[in-house]
Order: structure tokens, then sequence, then C-alpha cells
């Protein structure tokens, strides 16, 4: 937002490599990897300190003009030639195993830092600098698969990405239809859950009395969300999606209203990937919600189930082989009224797999279900057949799952779940898990 | 702001030490330092994870309860208790030694944090919680001068700090007759250089045409200025702050306004001691004034000079033995007339104190100098006489300083002042510090 | 915005009618238009003063209530029997003419105010009140087409309105991407000259760096713009509408463009009609374009002929029996290279139109005419084939025309056009009117 | 805030006596009210249209210039040139009395309309121009005195600037110790009652959480309060001003808080005097701190009686001889002490004084007592020695009394007090206005 003319001037009057690339620069000249190299040295030399951002700018800039090849040269570089400074090094290490104390530890804490997490942060400096580092991160992503060797790069700037986007310098804002348009717009792109079919979809789902969307943002980019969720206020815990997306539904007033239901959260920045702030929107819109509405007395989401269908097909599930033909047939375009002849398969099958399944971590399969519970939430409900969407079909064979946060079992959940593995689940979805169980549920709901 | 009514409950239902020292705090009970230090401990644990941000305001709130013995406490264990963990430590070292490749050398940074970093961060998720750590670490810089082994816990917070405020995120904005009281009152509160007698005189310093002050903010301290510079608009460069200040003065139009000056920079937080903002306000509202007032030529100083007349009263003057007794005697009640028969002694002798005079780094001696020298600026001329209040005799017999910003000399003074301890100044200044250039200025001005 | 709770409980105490009403009112059941009237009653009674604006809001909700009968009844009672005082009238009458003085000739003024004016004023009080009362002179007009009668109440309307709407309260608001959904979905709705189909539209009319769209706001109506104008900033003067609108066109860039086309303006507010902003909006957005692009020399419209095809269809048109019998051939589906053909017949009929033609009054028939020169612009080229869509076809057989806003002659076309029908035109447009003049535009044409 | 060079650069080109008008403003040649009134005239013509604001600005700005003399010229223009026309005055009236009607009359009422009506309005277009009129308003108000004839003008004004600050559209906004220093500076300098004695007194006065300062704002005057109240919550009703202001005082806890005590209420705008909006303030003040309190359930004032002293030592006062001297020697120097001692003469007479003496139109003497009593609020308690201040001395020999505003009361009262002039209050000053009530007092106090 700021021009920054004072340290234009000032950099045409330098000479040497700085005055060439400048050069290069204005004339439109595309700048190479190594240019970007020569500027970032120069960032983090005496230079960069007395032109302020200037330079910061010029490397941000240069950057921005190469394509994924060069955008990859610059990452080896910082991984192999912006590390800590080895003598440093070298020298608080034998301090620290010569004399291990306070001091010589945090000596040799500072001394190992590598070179780009000041690079970063000089970069930074500059005016809309956080927004393109976040970017940048997103790009590291694409070529780590490539190259392993960038992982020390990642680490680095994750580190910093975190700091800086501390839930402490979050802000959460309401969005609804008075929200500018640019940020409705990536909310509408960013939703990953149920796609918003444009902007009358969108509407439906942020404007009614009944309906709330809520997104974290940070101060240095302004109208980017970085994760949203959307709520539905409903009388009681909703057992499928549809009718709560549903164009022509009556909305529930507020003086009915006793349940919110988080049917979707997305993160919106890629480049933020592995920073987590799902559970701080989560516990501070149950805040939110209970101020304004003190009746609210269930917080409860309407989750999907993406990895039950895969694991169902897979060696993995216990299944009759009388069975495996029929499942090994469900996809994106099943009947439903065949499916529902499945019921009395799948559903103690979908017990299993959130109760007794796990990955080579000893954690549940589906991640969805890692992160509630992991938060401290329990699976409250198994949804048969409460998304019928292709997609629904495609990855759990219809099934959702209500996760249950209730105040007083959040903390008490989360340790166990943590320390020891364990699920917690309602009575219902135990009893489903086993056979009588299975049973018993039959005939309540017959 | 928000409410922590959820945790409250939340917490309410916990067992164990938390429940006790939470009951304690709620019945208003005291609590030690001991029990801030086990909250620290639950912070950093599991239990801290699960419930968001409650632990991190309870450790704050305790910790706002202690006395300065209860604080030196606390410090003492994040020092000794919350340093790295040993083991990891040891092992990266270990690996790191034996296959210094660019991962290790990561993963030993990263096994060398200290926990309190960490701690730190989480601290910092509380709502409101920046303002806190930045009190805090000022109330460690009390402890540091008795407690030299806090040294490490500040290296810490001072690193979290500096990247939390990092000069991407701060925000300029204008401080005028419209700005919120509770801001103008720090201003007048933290004004460093010429105090600020109360609203009228505040008023007189940012109302009229002639006149700019500007403030960086965080947006997470919303109303607390972090650096503020005062700027007069005149025709030509002043000589004495007198005038610029008087309360019967006729204001420069813009049309006649061709140099800024900056006649004061005070900093605003003792917690952000050490991490430097003054360089970058002062080029930001160089751009600013240019873009609002094309016409502005000269960016210049008018500066104390707060070490002179210590020095000039040591033994490291050069003082003919004739001139040390006069000289001994200037004090704060100094009779101006008087003082001025002394001009031709102590002018050259100020040119000395400036170009020659070093400190054991080999640096001026004088902290303002040694601040804009390093932003690049000049020296352009001393000012005989240009502060003759009491505090203005005491430090620097009445001496005050132009520095001069030029665009296209900043980066080649910042160069060679920081790399050979070039002192840039005006040929006048240079020409003072010698016996026959100080008989060429006798005749000009006479 | 601001509850009436106070007001409820004060007015559920009260005894009578007032009673009554507000008794149905809560309970649900249907007020009639003489309860409106009632609540009118009470309003201007000292009553409605004691009661702050609880009643005012009372007689607003239950007008709302009303159906088109009801409301037109409200209306019929406002006529009649909220008129003036008729013995202070006739009391006053006497006065001034038995000795009309200033003071007499006041007297009389003020005494014979309709009482709906004061009715007016206080319902004006209630929060939210101004955008109904909107709504109120919409539903006003409706009614009068058959209740001529009603044309007296709706003259206090408009006063009033006029007055509450004076420019001086207005607020000029950019409308961009950055602008709240709420608004822009009614941008999209109220466009009357050129359809918005969706957001996607929307977004390449107000986001590109070539495209500006402005506002009138009034601070008690903060979400409904009153009326907006359409710019396009381009090098030279547009003949056509179809490239201005097309998805994939090149933007002009800031450096080249020279001309800011005004090529839809639309009133927001039925309510509104009468009350003019247009050229107040027109002229404030030259002087904002002027201000941020200095560069900018022409400032034109691209405007409809909505009048035109009908007029040269009717007996009016000066046209060849050879001739009448193509055009009234042409349509909203007419051929476009048939169409074509006609130009050398239909032009100096256009021109015609503008400059000869004239409505019972005096002035050009065409309505944006009307608008244009009354605002002191000129006439400046007649645009074949400027608008081929089916509207543009169907209105004015595909004809388009610029308006040239020239600052130096807006006074003077103004006065002229007022004073004595006096069309400005340019000499390209006068020429074409007469046969020879046609000749010479062919030749230069080919 | 919106330049008028568009307008400027319009206006050089025009000729005749505009030009001249307008080369003299810019050689910067003092007008003449002569020419403020040829540019009013100008304003009202054709050219006034064309010109958008400009002319408006041009009028505005000439006026600003002319001294006393001027200005009282220039409102006589206004009250004999720029009156009703009297031709079409003369024909509506016939009209009206040859056939009364609904139409007619509303004819006569349009065409007797003063021309400086539409004047004012057009002048309210120009950026800015509402406050000149409020303040051009205050200038009349000046002349006024010695003019009466310009009592017409006055009228207009009255009229429109009633209408433009209409209740609805002012905006309720809390002061506090976060508003900007140019909106405080005005509260210390407006506050009419209990003087403000600097930025200290005035923060005691809204920033400690049992204060409360409330102002409605217009949009058109951003930066200046048109009224504002001071609040102070405290547990019970108080009996003097000096220890709600006192600089050493507990405040009140928002738990103990029961009542709300209006302590000052002060006009801001010279120019609105007759504009009532205090009416307005105290109700929606009552309703903000009712639904930000519920716990709240008294709201009284603590009011000066400005009027008693005055009339205490008049003939008006039913005094016995005995005591006539010694109240007559009573002013802003007496001695409390002895004051005391005629308590039990003068309580009875202050009853009286409220609940019996009136003023010609047989409304109560005291104008504070009119405002409130005419609100609805009832007289609850006279408090003696409740100002010992100079001020409270030698107006009210120290009284003060509290209004108290009960919900459902209010309209009851207000009907009561303006329909019968009954004035409402407590049983224990109805009491204390007779004998026996004096003595039953003065048992229960002793």
């Amino acid at each position: 937002m700021m021009p920054n003319d004072f340290f234009s001037d000032l950099l045409s009057t330098i000479s040497g490599r700085g005055r060439t690339l400048l050069g290069r620069a204005s004339s439109q000249q595309r700048l190479t990897a190594d240019d970007v190299v020569a500027l970032c040295d120069a960032l983090l030399s005496s230079r960069g300190e007395a032109s302020g951002t200037a330079v910061a700018r010029d490397v941000l800039d240069a950057y921005a003009q190469l394509d994924a090849d060069g955008r990859g040269e610059v990452f080896a570089a910082l991984a192999h030639r912006f590390g800590p400074d080895d003598d440093r090094l070298r020298k608080a290490a034998q301090r620290w195993e010569s004399d291990p104390t306070d001091a010589t530890a945090t000596d040799l804490h500072f001394a190992s830092e590598p070179r780009r997490q000041e690079l970063f942060r000089r970069l930074n400096r500059a005016p809309g600098a956080t927004r393109e580092l976040v970017a940048m991160r997103a790009d590291l992503l694409e070529c780590l698969a490539e190259r392993p060797a960038l992982k020390v790069v990642d680490r680095d700037m994750v580190h910093l990405l975190a700091s800086w986007f501390n839930r402490g310098f979050l802000v959460l804002r309401r969005i609804d239809w008075s929200t500018p348009a640019i940020i409705l717009e990536k909310v509408i792109r960013y939703e990953a859950v149920h796609e918003i079919r444009g902007w009358a979809d969108l509407r439906r789902r942020i404007d009614p009395a009944d309906r709330r969307c809520y997104a974290f943002f940070h101060p240095a980019l302004n109208d980017e969300p970085l994760i949203f969720v959307e709520v539905a206020l409903t009388e009681s815990i909703p057992q499928a999606i549809a009718p709560l997306l549903a164009e022509e539904r009556v909305p529930t007033t507020a003086e009915r209203a006793r349940t919110a239901v988080f049917y979707s959260i997305s993160n919106c920045q890629k480049g933020l990937a592995g920073i987590t702030f799902g559970n701080f929107l989560i516990k501070q819109v149950v805040e939110e919600l209970r101020r304004e509405m003190p009746k609210l007395d269930t917080f409860v989401t309407l989750s999907p189930v993406p990895g039950f269908l895969s694991w169902l097909k897979s060696d993995d599930a216990p299944l009759a082989d009388a069975d495996r033909a029929r499942i090994a047939g469900i996809d994106a375009t099943a009947d439903v009224a065949a499916l529902d002849e499945l019921r009395p398969t799948i559903e103690p099958l979908a017990a299993h797999y959130f109760l007794k399944a796990k990955n080579g971590r000893g954690q549940p399969i589906d991640p969805v279900a890692r992160f509630h519970l992991g938060n401290g939430a329990r699976l409250e409900r198994i949804d048969w057949l409460g998304d019928v969407s292709a997609k629904g079909l495609q990855e759990s064979a219809g099934l959702m799952v209500n996760y249950l946060y209730r105040l007083e079992d959040i903390e008490k959940n989360h340790e166990a779940f943590v320390n020891q593995g364990v699920v917690a689940a309602s009575t219902a979805v135990r009893k489903m898990s086993k056979p009588e169980g299975r049973r018993m549920l039959d005939l309540r709901l017959s």
C-alpha cells in the first residue's frame, strides 16, 4: 500500500550488482533464481538494514516472477546456503558440551538458528509481505513431494508462520450478508465439505436467522479468511445434511433453537497447512453463540466420514465373504433403496471403524474423527444415509456422524484420547458395535 | 474481550491440583509463585491443548497477582526449569556431530529450543495476552539487574517479541486532535525528549497545520503507541527548539514549508526495549510526508546531545587546563550570556566529540548520534544554544544538532558507519573541529 | 435497532382506546386502517410527545400490516382529515389580507401547513422510520393513479423527503468488490439500463481497474443505495455498448485512459421518485475522477434513446411514405444487416428527433435527453447500431448517443436549454439533420 | 471535504456580475452584504441549479467574511426580499377562499412559502453547509434582540433545522476516554451545569466504571455533540452534588448500582436553541442503561433550581417580614452553618415554589422544573444544601432537587402537567409545603 519511491530513488543510486539487478527489474527483464538468491544475500547484509523494507520488497517481487523451476532452485539455495553459521554453531556446541548450563544451552539454540529464519523475518517487513510468505509456503509444499531435502526449509517456515499466526493475533469475525463480496467469494471457493453452488446458495447459508458463519482473520491478511465454520441452529440434533441445506425449508425461530450444528469447517490457506486453527475456532464460536443465545444447550457437528467406504472395501474390514461383493458395488451412483438393505450389515462395521480400527499410529483411521476426538468431542451418533449425494455415497456409503462438544467432558475426553487412545462415544454407538446392541437398536427404531 | 465462561465451566469440573488452584483463584485467595509455575506446567501439558486459551488466561491472571519477589521466583523457574529438554538436546547434538547435515543441524536447533518459548507462545493465545507479555518483559528487565542468570529468559522473550512486533505487522497512524484521548494521554506521558506540559501543550504539537505526529501501533495493542515521532514543518533547518515549541508562534503555511524537522522521537513500551522501530518509523514518515507534500525537500532532525556535558567534564575531553574550571561550572542553572563566551572553546570540542571521541566499541559516545548515524543520516550542523532549558544546559551545555536524512546517501553513510566507523558529517562540522576551520567559521559568522 | 421495551412497558399501563389497540397488536390481531388513523391522532396529541418515539413505532408497525385497500384508506384519511387546521388558517388568511406584512404572510404559511406534515415528522422519529416512510411513499404512488385526490398527500411527502434527502446529507461511496454483498445485491436488482446478469457480470463492471461505480447513500438508510452510476475508463469516446461489457476484453490501463464514460445511471428507490440526485451524482463523480486521475479530459455518457423508435413509427416523424413501411417492421428481432441499410434514412431523422421534435411542454421528447441536456451536457454523437440487444432494437432501432459534459459549457448550455429550449449539440449532429450535411457525412465516412 | 475546483473552473468562465463577485473573492477583496444577497439571488435562479453546489459554497464563503453589521443586513434582506412570491400567494389565497378544498389549501401552503426556505435548502447542498447554517442561526439569534422584524427569518430557520435534526436522524454515542479529543474538548467547553475544570476532571466524569456520558450527534456534524448528559451510577438517590464529583471517591461496583443519576444535561449548539433533544436523550439513555445493566431500577436526576433564590427574594414569595431580611442576605458567599438555621423557613417555601408558584403562562417558574415535569418526571425530593458551591448558593440558597423518571407514570404525569398544570410530586414534597407536614418531616428527620 505504501509506495516505495523513497527507496526506489535510494537504490537507483547504488552501484554494483544491486544496481544491475534493479536495472533489470525496472527494464522488465526477467530475473533468475540466482538473482533472487543474490538479493537474499543483500537483505541479510548490512545494506539490508539501511534500506529498511526496500530490499525485502525487491526479493518478493523478483521471486514472484519465477516459474516453478526457479522457485525450486531458490528453495534449494535456502536449504543449503542459508542454514546456520557453521563456525558459530560448532563453537557453541563445544561450549555447551564442556559446560552444559542454561546459558550455553541457549547460546547453542541461537547459534543453530538457520539464517533463512532471519531472512524470512526480514522479508516479512515489507508491506503486504505476510500474504506473499504464505503463498511462498504453498509453493514450497508443491516442491516438497519431489525434493524431500527441502523439508528443512519447511520446518522453518512452519515455525515462523505458526508464531505469527498465533491464536492471540487472530480475530473472529462473523460472515454474513453484510460481509464484503471479496471475502464471500473466497468462502464460496474454499468451502471444502459441502460445495456452495453460487451466490444464492451462499446466501442461504449465511443470511437466514438460524444460520451462522464465523471465520478467523489475521490483521496482516485483511480480506482473507483463514478458516471458517458454518453453523445451523436447530431444535434437535440433525441426522442428514440435505434438509439443512434445502432451498425450501422453514427457518428455526430463535425461541425454539436449542442446538448449534457445526456442519462444515474449511481451511482456506494452503500455505498454512499444518498450523491448526480449527480447535480454537470451534471453541470460540461456542462461546459466541452461548453469549448471544443462552438457550442453546447442545453443540454438535454433522460430519462426513471421508475414509469409511475405502476402508470398508479394504481387507482391513472384518467383513463376511457374503457381504464383500455387495459392498464392493457401492459407489457414487449407488441406489439408495438397495443400499438401505445393507444397513444391518454396515452399521456395526461403522461402529467398528470408529471404535476399533486404527492407523499405524494407533489412532482412528478417519481424519475428521481424529480432529474432533482430539478436540475432546465424543462420537454421539451414526447417521445412516445422512448424505446421499454422489460425494457422500462415494466416500462413506452415505454415512454421516455427529460429534458432541460437551463442556464438562472436553478435557477428560481429550486426555483419554491423547494418552490412552480411548475414543469417547455414546452408549448407542458402543452398542451398535456389538451384535446384541445392533438388535436392540433395530427394535428401538422399528 | 471474550468471556471465558465456557472454560470456567469446563475447568470447574476438573480434579486435582488444577481444581485447587482455580478454587483459590475464585475465592480471591492469593496465589503463590509456585502456583503460577504449576499452571505453566499444565499449560505445556496435553491439558493445555484441550482447554484452548483458558489455562493461558489463568497463568496470566495468577501472575498478575504476584509481587516483585514472586515474579522473580517465576522468572527463576523459567530460567532453570523451562530450558530445553536435556535428553532430546543431547541426542540431537550427537547426531549432528556424527553427521553434520542440513537436517541434523535443523534438528539440533529445534531440540535446543527452551521450553519457555513454547510456553510464551501458548500464553499469547489468550485474549489480550500480548499486552501482558510486554508488561512481563518490563518486569523481567527490572529483575535482570540483580539476577543476571535471568538473561536466558530475556533472550527468549526478546526473540519472540521481535518476531511478533515485526515491522510488517506494525501500522503507522497519524496522531492528531481527532485521536482518542486514551492514546493522546499516553503521548503526553511517554514523551521523553521535550516534556509535554498538559493537553494545551499537546494540542500545539499535533493540531496546527504545520505539525505532524505519527506512531506505530500493533494490532494486538490497539490503544498503545509503540513509538512516536513529532514533526515540525518549517521553511529552513531550525537552530533551536524553543521557537518551534513557542506558544505564540505563526504557523508555517503549506506553500512555504520545505523542511520536515523530526524534533522528538520517543519509545513507549519498556517491555519492548531493544527491539528497534525508530529506523523504520523515520523512513516511513518521510515517505508519508513526501507523498502528502511534494514540495518538501529537506528531512532533518533537531536532536539533543545527551552525553556531551558529562564527556566535556571528563578526563576524556582534550581540554586546556585554563578552560577546565570554567566548564566544570556549567550546570542546569548556567547563565546563558556567560556560557556564550565559551562558544569558541566548546564548539571545536563538540565537533571532536562527534567525529573523534569513541566508546569502547569504537562508536560515537552519544547514543542519539549512534542511532541517527546508524540509520544513514549525516551530522549536518551543531546548534549553539539550541536548547537553553535546564535539561538542555545540564546535558549538553545548551548544544543541539541536526542530523540530515538525504535519500541518496543513506545507504552509503550507513555502510561506511557500520563497517569502518566513519561518521558522515557536513563540511561545516568537519571544519569546526580544526583550529583554522574554527577561525574561518568565526569570520563567516561575524 | 433500539428496543422499545421502555415504552412498551409504559404503554401497557395506559387506558382507553390506546390500550385496546396495543392489546390487539400484541395479541397478533390484525389492525384496521381505522386503528392506524386512531394511532396517528394519538401521535399528534400531547400523549405522542410524552411517549417519545413509541407511538410513532406503533403507527408504522400497524401500517405495515395493512393490505393495499387498508393503505388506501389511510392515505384518504391523511388527505381529508389531516389537512390544515381550518379555523387557524381562516384567521391567518384574514389577518394577512387586512395587513399583508412579512409577519402575517409567514403566519399564513405556518397556519396553512397540513397537519400530516407534522405527523410525518413525528413518524420519522422512530428508529428506522425513514426507510419505512420512503416505502410508504412508494405505496402512495401506487394508489395515486386511481385516487388523484391523494395528490395533496404526495406533495407533502415529496416536500419532506426532498428536504431530508437534501444533497448536503448524501454521502458518495464507491461501489467495488469490497462492498458488502447486501449492497451489491441491490445494484444487481436496481440496474435499469443494461441488465446485470448475476454476480460474475457485476464483478466485471465494478472490479477491473478501468471500471468505477459510485452511489449516493443517506445516513439513515445505510445499506440502500439511492442512485448509482457505472463508469468505464477508455481511450476515446465509445460508439457501442457491447464492447464495453464484453466478457473477454482487455482492460484499459490507467496510463492510456483519457475518457470517463457514464454508461448507466439508475435510481434505486421508487419512494423517492421525483427527487433528483442524478445531476449532483454525475458532477461529483467527475470531481472524484479528476482528482484521482488527472489525465482524464473527456467526460461523456453512452446513453440509450428510449423514446426513439416509437416516435419514429408515429405520425409525428417526418417520414417519406416509402420508408414508413420498412420502419414499421423494426422490432426487437430486427436483422441488423437489413437494418443497416436504413441508416441513411434513419440518422437524419434521429438528428431531427433530438433537435426539433418537442413534447407538449416544448422540451425534447426523449427523457434521457431531457435529463442530460437539462444538466448542461451537449449531444455529442449519434451512435448507429450502438446497442443491438433486443431491448436496444426495440426502443431505438439500435441507436445510442453520447452526451458530453464540458466544464466550461455546462452553465451556458443549461441556461439556454431552460430559458430558450436550445438543445446543445455538436456540429456533426447538427449537420446530420440537414440533407447536405447528411451527404457530407456520407462522404466523410466512406 | 470535496474540492470544488470543477466549479471554480466553471464559474471562472461566466460573465456578468457573477464573474465580478468571484473575481473579487479570489482577489481576497472583501465582499459586502449586497454581494452576498446578489449571490443568493443567483442561487435561487436557474444558474444555481446548473452549477450544482458551487454557488451555495460561494454564498457561504462570502457570508463568512461579513462582520456583524453585514450579517444583519443580509438577514434584513432575507426578511424583506425573500418572502413568498406575492402574486402567487394572492392568487392561491383567492382560489382557496372561493373554493376551500384540500387541494386549494395545500396550494395556498406552498404558495405562501417564503423563498428563503428554498434558499436555505439550496445552501445546505454544499459540502459542510449544515454546520454553517447552524452557525448562521446563532448569528441570527444575536441580531434578533435588536431587530424583532427578523423573527420571520428565524421561524423559517427553526422550521428547517427542526426537520433536519429530526430525532430519527440523530445518533446516540457514548462519550468515554476512547472518544476523540476534538469531541471531549467540546464537552469540557459546553458543560453548562457543573463546570468541568480541565482534562483530569473530565476523565473522572467519563472514565470510571460507575460513570456514563452520552451525546446525540448528527451525521452532518460528525465531531460536534448536540446535547450530552452525564450519569452517575449509585446505590441510592444522592442528596448532594459534591460527593458525586469528589476527586477521592470510591466507585460504585456494577453489582451494587441500582440508581442512574442524571446530574448534568447540556445543550451544545446555540444555533439549535429551541429545538429540543433533551426529552429524547434522557429516554434513550434510560433504555441503553436498562439493557446494559438490568439491575438498575431507579432513574433520577440531581438537578439545580436556578430560579429559586431570586424568587425567594422577590415580592412573590409568601415570606414573613421577619424572614425577609435574613433571606435578603443570602448570596454566593453565604455561611453554610448560618444558612442551615434557615432550613425550617426555606424548605416549605421551596415546596411552595415548585407546587404553587406559577409564571405568566401558569407553569412553574423554574425552567429546569418545567423541562423535567414536562417530560413526565415527578419531583421526588428537595435536597437541602445539595450544592454549596458559590453558584449553588447564589442561584438557590444551596438547594437541589431530584426528579424521578418512573416508566409507568411518565405519560400520566405529562398529560396532567400539560393539560391541567398539575405538578407531579412525591408525598414528602407535598407535605413539606404544609405546616403540619413540615413538622412531621422534622420529627421524622430528627
